[in-house]
C-alpha cells in the first residue's frame, strides 16, 4: 500500500444559481476592481489515502465524493490531480 | 481588454487546526473508507476578470486574495491556473 495525496475540485454545478460566488463578484467590484466579471466560489479538498497504486486511490476518491463530499443535486466534482505523497 | 478566468486554490495553512478536515477524515472512515488518512478542506475560487494580459489577470486576482478572498492569518492561497476564457 501507498499514500497517495488526491486533489479534487467541487463546483456548483454550471446553469445553478450560485449566490455566494455573485455576493463575492459585487464584494470585490466593490472593493476596487471593476474588471470582475464572474466569480464561482467551490471546494478544493485535498485527501491522503492509502491504496494499491494511483487508479485505485482515484477510485476511492471519486466513490466518497459520491456517497459525501459532494452534493450531487447541485455541484459536479472532478480530480484534479492523484501524487504518491 | 481581454477575458480571463483565473483559478485559485486558498488552502488552510498547513501546522494550523484543520477542524473541518478532520472532520471529513472521521466521516469517511465510519463510511466505509478505512484508507483515509488525512483530508484536508480548502476553497477553489475561480474568477473571471477583464484584464490586457495574463500576467495582469494572475496580478489582481493576487491582490484580491490578499484582500478578500483569504484570511492572512490561517490561509494560504496559490493561482492554480490562468486562461483566455
Amino acid at each position: 500500500m501507498t499514500r497517495y495525496r488526491v486533489a479534487v475540485h467541487i463546483v456548483p454545478r454550471r446553469g445553478l444559481l450560485d449566490p455566494q460566488g455573485k455576493a463575492v463578484a459585487d464584494a470585490l467590484r466593490s472593493l476596487g476592481f471593476p474588471g470582475v466579471e464572474d466569480v464561482h466560489v467551490g471546494r478544493h479538498i485535498v485527501a491522503e489515502v492509502q491504496a494499491a497504486d494511483a487508479a485505485s486511490a482515484e477510485q476511492s476518491v471519486r466513490a466518497m465524493c459520491a456517497k459525501l463530499l459532494a452534493n450531487p443535486v447541485t455541484e459536479d466534482f472532478e480530480i484534479a490531480g492523484v501524487n504518491a505523497a
